[in-house]
């Protein structure tokens, strides 16, 4: 088959792999019929990410269609038609047992594209099935669900509900590339009275009130102080990083009011400077996480209802095997206004294909 | 009346000062029966806290008698026996009314000692002294009471509470000063296995082994790898902070676990380094706080029942006058072996005085 390979930094190509098999009883393989890129592949291929060995297939998110089991998968069978979750999870550590999959001790985790072969291929080898696919309704397009493989229960999970939004709060939002945008589409779910993104690029303010943002703020024309004059001077109830970079999440710290929250959704590769001489008596509460994907059952219930706006992101789709385009496309978004590219195997889905 | 007055960074005096008088209708003159000095005091002798004007009595604990209201003053009288909380509440705007007291915005949250006279002094007026006094058990001995207008309210809420501690966690407290042994005493309440106390001093270590450490750890000899030979590598469940510099702070972000917590009590004077580019992965939440005292009552209760080893905190107990030598014993805790000293008026309460 065909996979994404990554080489080393800055080395990668669709190429001739092995196919993947069964390994253990509970693995499944999935024929893959939708992809995506993320962020995070883009800086693994930067070399960002060095456990990723060279020789690993990317990718970390998929919907398709069960093709094999293991003697131990129960839940699902050939035939059926999944989402593949960015999140590995053996079900039985005791990680997995308090739901935090993503801190899974027992060899899942995030491991597609990552410590194992992933999903930028036309077959996926995913362990652990019974807890890594979820079956999908069929009223759910393949483009939409494949936004549920990651960043949607990311932004959801590790932004809105770590950052514990509430109605009526002021909500900023800092950096609205994907993440970001999920975190503005699935703030609004808790009614908070607004919510103000801030990125340095018009586009993504754009698409940031498209999502359902009441303010933007450009991010180099002093947003704290924006938030400020907002809020009585307080500062934001809960500030949502989505960038991950120093500078981000030290702007999130300034904007936070006092008793708020600060929730890092951002993968960071820097320390950051925390001004505790500052903050030490402000009450406010930050968090990190991976996501763990407990919200991914509620988030694909309330996709087939209409209630999430996946559609929105995904700005480009393509066939599988032109996955090196897609790459360049999703890299070069700045000047692309790419947000979300979704890639589709025609023969097996309905992704629309644009011309060559 | 005398008073202990800041005059500028290494300039202080107990000195003669104007007797404090009723200004406000909802203000108590509160005669001093026992007082006590923080760590915080000392902060402000060395200048690290600006907002101290000269001039300023310090102290913000308490514990006297009610010599006169105002006109608006309902739950306490003249010859009411009170705890002075360090926190003064207004009662009436947003902060108040979510208990966040300490960040009251109608001109209460740390004022004592801080932003107007304080309490180490003969007399004492207390703002808003319906939420800003507590009642006392007649029950309650002075010197026990007085640890209740700080440090434990502070200990418990921004350590324990802040830091979720719960039954069968490994909690490590890092500083084992009174703040991290109020820590360590009140983390014991929620039935931890085990809480592992950190310090550089033998013998804060010996107290804290006193008051419930399971076990000790010298912060000279890599505790983080004592926590995670403690927990399969996992790192603590709970880390609470109770130094307040960026080391640290930054070695207990390296003692938490995936999926832990990090209270930050320390009153800090420099920023930290926050390692996000190993954390943001983690989940883990890190919190900070000036104490709101939303919990003294319930202390109030717990003490007058005998359950907090509030005693075991006093060291050393100086009649009011010799403010000064109490200040010098305190500031030499590495030689003089002091925790808390408290000073009372020998003529009002029942705090023993050592012979001069």
């Amino acid at each position: 088959m065909k996979g994404y390979v990554f080489h080393g930094p800055g080395q990668s190509a669709w190429e001739e792999v092995p196919d993947p098999a069964v390994k253990e009883p509970t693995d499944a393989v999935v024929r893959v019929d939708a992809v995506t890129i993320c962020g995070t592949d883009l800086h693994i291929l930067k070399g960002d990410v060095p456990e990723v060995r060279p020789g690993t297939v990317l990718g970390h998110e998929a919907v398709g269609e069960i093709v094999e089991v293991g003697s131990d998968v129960r839940t699902v069978r050939p035939g059926d038609r999944v989402l593949v979750s960015c999140i590995s999870a053996c079900g039985r550590c005791r990680y997995c047992r308090d739901s935090a999959y993503g801190q899974c001790l027992g060899g899942g985790g995030w491991i597609l594209g990552h410590l194992i072969d992933g999903t930028q291929a036309e077959y996926v080898r995913v362990p652990f099935a019974d807890l890594s696919v979820h079956a999908l309704p069929g009223a759910v397009d393949s483009k939409d669900a494949v936004l549920l493989a990651d960043i949607f229960p990311t932004s959801y999970e590790v932004g809105v509900l770590n950052g514990r939004v509430r109605p009526g709060d002021t909500v900023a939002v800092v950096g609205a590339g994907p993440i970001g945008l999920a975190a503005i589409a699935t703030a609004r779910l808790f009614s908070p009275e607004r919510i103000v993104a801030v990125d340095l690029a018009a586009s993504r303010l754009e698409a940031a009130k498209r999502l359902g943002a009441d303010a933007v703020a450009d991010a180099a024309e002093d947003p704290a102080q924006l938030i400020a004059d907002l809020t009585d001077g307080l500062g934001a109830d809960v500030v949502v990083e989505a960038v991950g970079v120093p500078e981000s999440f030290e702007l999130c710290t300034r904007m936070v009011r006092p008793g708020g929250h600060v929730a890092n959704i951002g993968v960071h590769g820097k320390p950051a400077t925390l001004h505790l001489e500052d903050l030490w008596i402000k009450n406010i509460t930050i968090t990190t996480g991976l996501v763990d994907t407990y919200s991914t059952p509620t988030l694909l219930r309330m996709t087939a209802a209409g209630r999430l706006p996946t559609t929105q992101l995904v700005t480009h789709t393509f066939p599988l095997d032109r996955m090196e385009e897609a790459y360049d496309v999703f890299a070069r978004a700045a000047d692309t206004g790419a947000l979300k590219v979704v890639l589709g195997e025609p023969s097996h889905d309905e992704i629309a294909v644009p011309a060559a």
